[in-house]
């Protein structure tokens, strides 16, 4: 039985940054030639950056993918690289047209190629097409219909790309028949809560199906509004655990897999199931002896031990994605510092606390804005915060302002409320401006579900570290984070008052948000079976919840998402006349051609 | 040959308000019914508007959409309307899995419907789904592959959806396959410049290729961002124009037909091109004698002239579609009454005409907000604009708030002229907030364009009515209005200096927009270019254009759209952790079930 060294390269690619992604292919690639590696995986579409959205439809993005592509075959192989066949995803185009998704012939794949000694030896595209939740891929992509399989080493490796294990058949099926070795799936998976459990299990299922060792190699990092939480895993068929990277961190994850001798020759261009075709490659290469374990190296190596990482807790985790969020939409979007607006309460200090970690509390500035409605204990609990963890702290009265306001128009109720939060984001905007960091705001899940929010004041901000955290888990992860750091032997960052005292907005004398919200350990079991679980009122009712207070959340919820949709984020151009504007991640790399 | 009085109804259907849009089929019907009417039919999605965009995906409003087609064939027969069938689009389901898009049975469809009797007599998914542009149909449909017919006075008539003529084969290649006399397309065909020619050059080609006549009814108004136009079409074989609805009006259009009496009968199910296979409704009714025009009434009816509308001229329509929106956006989103800021500039003033023709003087609030920047002359001509259209005006400093914030932090440049812009947003949130009207924006194409805009300031609004309107339009359009003004007597809107005077964004001393951007005519021709001609720079430049002032204009743009893309509306939730919020349109109808 042969033995193969894979490397798995959990990197974080940026989004149309070809020059970039091009340079750390090969500084892993280097990596893993290093550790021996005999073949070396990057994720799906880790040449561009991942998602590209709407860039995909821009030709001449397509055309520079596709070069820089070649250029990194030679660049490769120039480098003393070559040897090793690399595995790695791109932005290419359909030689045939897809009369069934009426495209023509050129349209944009979503591709992976192998590159092995100067040249791209084989191109495939994704079989199977995410479209739903945060995936539109039919918008932008057209299938690709081959089951590509590698013969490296003695044994036949049979590719594939992330969704193509998500559903059922396809080129699972496909390596089964044919008998493969291993299958190698290249990913951009994002993370979500217990991603990770539900992930094992498909791999290990799909190894089943496919009676082969699955190895997944996924991205880490963030890009846009999507995390990405790597754990790249190797299963063997039987279902166990062989390797497995860490989560949240970029990582080189190598081991020696004994796999069956590629034993079947099949026709190249046999038809598989679910109308997949094989293309077969062929690669030099001897089968490999099996090193053992603590035996003198043959060949001149010693058998690899396998990596498995322990998995981190369930609040570790999301304090883990909700950094790796922030710090690659701030440095992703070219800043170095980001600016909060601190009130006191548990929401900003959860995301001063966040900042903090992602990019370092030298680059945390922060301004606490009172009001005639704010407490002392509010501009003290800010300061307290910026003393235990260094940011960088001022104080700018609102009140001024307010008054020049209210000098000049009536404005009464809801109206003056709302104005404070706006005089506070015009505040930070204009500091922004003269200081150049990019605004972070505060609103988390449960108030921004609900509308307990002000539009062009306190969702005011590029990046809303804490928006898919509800309230409760707001109080759960600033506790978390306390312990952790006296774990750590560190100050704890949250002060406890700001924990403990009632959550209030301070625009009116005396106001808590229960006067307007249930409490919010109820408010978020309502909004999770609403909002999430997409179950309706009366499904809710069903379960034992007050319909009195699921009524008032459900009529809150479809007011607010009524009310975010009447106002959108401005007007916005497009293209066409009268048209929406589409979708582009955030990318300053990437010019029209 | 037997004649059919044919009435396509051109309605503006509401999204989500299927009690409304169902009243309106009814209400319609009748109409159609006195006028003599055998076959009725309405646009794409009548009966829960279109697009539904991601409310195709909550099954209760599939459900709801259904059970509404159901109630309103029963409706129409209570009402002794039942005699005349009824095409009338809506969202439906499909009935088996859809294996090609990993889809299952019970996904929602782009579906139409013949109503008749009481009953649902056919029913019929779209066959081409678009996927391009401001569309997203293979994000929420499974395609359709029946050809339904429909044998109606001894006619066979086949039915056919939107998209399934703008692509080759499909529909059109079986109706001709099974020889229908009458192509019958319901649309939901949004506004484009110029787009009445491509429509009546599509449909008199696509009529040649059925070999039969075409009739095509769309939908008129506004959604979201989108604007329909109407502009129903029926053609002979020949390429004739039969009849044409108004543009942009709700319009019944009623003729009658000679058509060949149907000949063929082909199996049912009979499998025609592109795989689709045929759905046969037999109705009862007798072929019709035609009646002679001028002639005494055969049958009690005398021939219809068929009303062929003129064309409105290039300004007209861009008008009447700036105003159509501008009016579904504010009535559609529950307001009556809408708030401008009013500079005195041409923007604003052309915003503030749009407004006044949308929704009546009485309802358009406007607020001049000078600075220490702002000329008298901005002033003066933003109150006679006033005085001119008879609207609301208020004039209200914003000196003593700038100047507050002046004297809490330094704020210098672009930071101070960008405050300006800031409080005036805030003032007309303030204003917004204790009133009850809707804010416009009054942003053009070109400032968007290059991002001579303040984020959460000028671009403070709901809706920007002239977002696609380069500025050299802009002007264009104001001189057209005052002409049109004349023209029918009236006193012109826009004031003669807010269209000579340069224009200026007045946020420092002297300023004017020549300071910071070419001439409006040079960039407008090299954004025409770059944005909605996809060109590069290369080519531009190739075309005649100075280098220098083209790499400008391009920095200008790419980084406008980066800067756009950093700082998206703020906060959005989303139903998965870390997911994209997912486009809904604007209903205030429909909750979850």
């Amino acid at each position: 039985m042969p033995t193969l060294r894979l490397a798995l390269s959990q990197i974080d690619p940026w989004v149309g940054d070809l020059a970039r992604n091009s340079d750390e292919v090969v500084r892993w690639t280097r990596q893993a030639v290093e550790a021996g590696a005999q073949l070396v995986a990057f994720p799906e579409m880790a040449l561009t950056g991942y998602p590209v959205e709407d860039l995909a439809l821009r030709r001449s993005f397509v055309e520079g993918s596709r070069g820089a592509l070649v250029e990194l075959a030679g660049r490769l192989a120039a480098d003393g690289l070559g040897e090793v066949p690399v595995v790695v995803g791109y932005l290419g185009r359909s030689e045939h047209a897809s009369p069934r998704f009426n495209r023509p012939a050129g349209s944009p794949q979503n591709c992976a190629a192998v590159l092995h000694r100067g040249e791209v030896v084989t191109r495939f595209a994704k079989h199977h097409l995410p479209n739903y939740g945060v995936f539109d891929e039919f918008r932008w992509f057209v299938p690709g219909d081959q089951l590509p399989v590698l013969r490296v080493h003695g044994v036949d490796v049979a590719l594939a790309i992330c969704e193509d294990i998500w559903q059922d058949g396809g080129r699972v099926t496909a390596a089964r028949e044919i008998g493969a070795g291993l299958l190698l799936v290249v990913n951009g998976s994002p993370y979500e809560r217990n991603k990770d459990d539900q992930r094992l299990e498909l791999v290990r299922r799909r190894a089943a199906e496919a009676g082969c060792t699955l190895a997944y190699v996924n991205m880490v990092g963030g890009q846009d509004e999507l995390v990405f939480d790597g754990d790249s895993i190797v299963v063997g068929a039987d279902g166990e655990v062989l390797a497995r990277s860490p989560q949240f961190e970029e990582h080189l994850l190598v081991l020696d897999l004994d796999l069956p001798t590629a034993g079947r020759d099949h026709t190249d261009g046999l038809l598989l199931s679910d109308g997949l075709h094989l293309v077969r490659t062929e690669l030099d290469g001897e089968p490999q002896a099996a090193p053992v374990m603590g035996a003198p190296p043959a060949e001149g190596r010693e058998r690899l031990t396998a990596e498995v990482a322990p998995r981190i807790s369930d609040e570790a985790e999301i304090w883990a994605a909700l950094v790796s969020g922030t710090r690659a939409y701030v440095t992703k979007n070219g800043f170095e510092s980001v600016l909060i607006g601190l009130s006191g309460g548990i929401d900003s200090a959860l995301v001063a606390a966040i900042a903090v970690d992602a990019v370092g509390a030298a680059n945390v500035h922060c301004v606490s804005m009172p009001s005639r409605y704010s407490s002392r204990h509010s501009r003290d609990d800010a300061a307290e915060l910026a003393r235990r963890t260094g940011l960088r702290f001022r104080t700018v009265s609102i009140a001024p302002m307010f008054d020049a306001y209210l000098g000049a128009t009536e404005l009464t109720g809801l109206a003056e409320e709302n104005l404070q939060s706006r005089l506070r984001g015009t505040l930070l905007m204009a500091i922004s401006n003269q200081e150049g960091h990019i605004v972070l705001a505060p609103g988390n899940k449960s108030e921004l579900a609900v509308g307990y929010s002000t539009l062009y004041g306190d969702s005011v901000g590029a990046y809303g570290p804490i928006k898919d955290v509800y309230k409760s888990l707001v109080f759960r992860l600033a506790r978390w984070r306390n312990e952790e750091a006296e774990r750590r032997g560190e100050v704890p960052p949250i002060p406890e008052h700001t924990i403990t005292k009632p959550p209030s907005a301070e625009l009116r004398p005396d106001q808590v948000d229960t006067d307007s919200l249930p409490d919010y350990d109820l408010l978020d079991s309502v909004l999770a079976r609403y909002i999430e679980g997409d179950e309706g009122r009366d499904a809710i009712v069903a379960a034992g919840f007050d319909p009195a207070v699921v009524d008032r959340v459900v009529r809150l919820v479809d007011t607010a998402e009524y009310k975010r949709r009447q106002y959108p984020p401005g007007p916005k151009i497009s293209v066409k006349n009268f048209g929406r504007d589409r979708r582009l991640p955030i990318t300053n790399r990437w010019r029209r051609g």
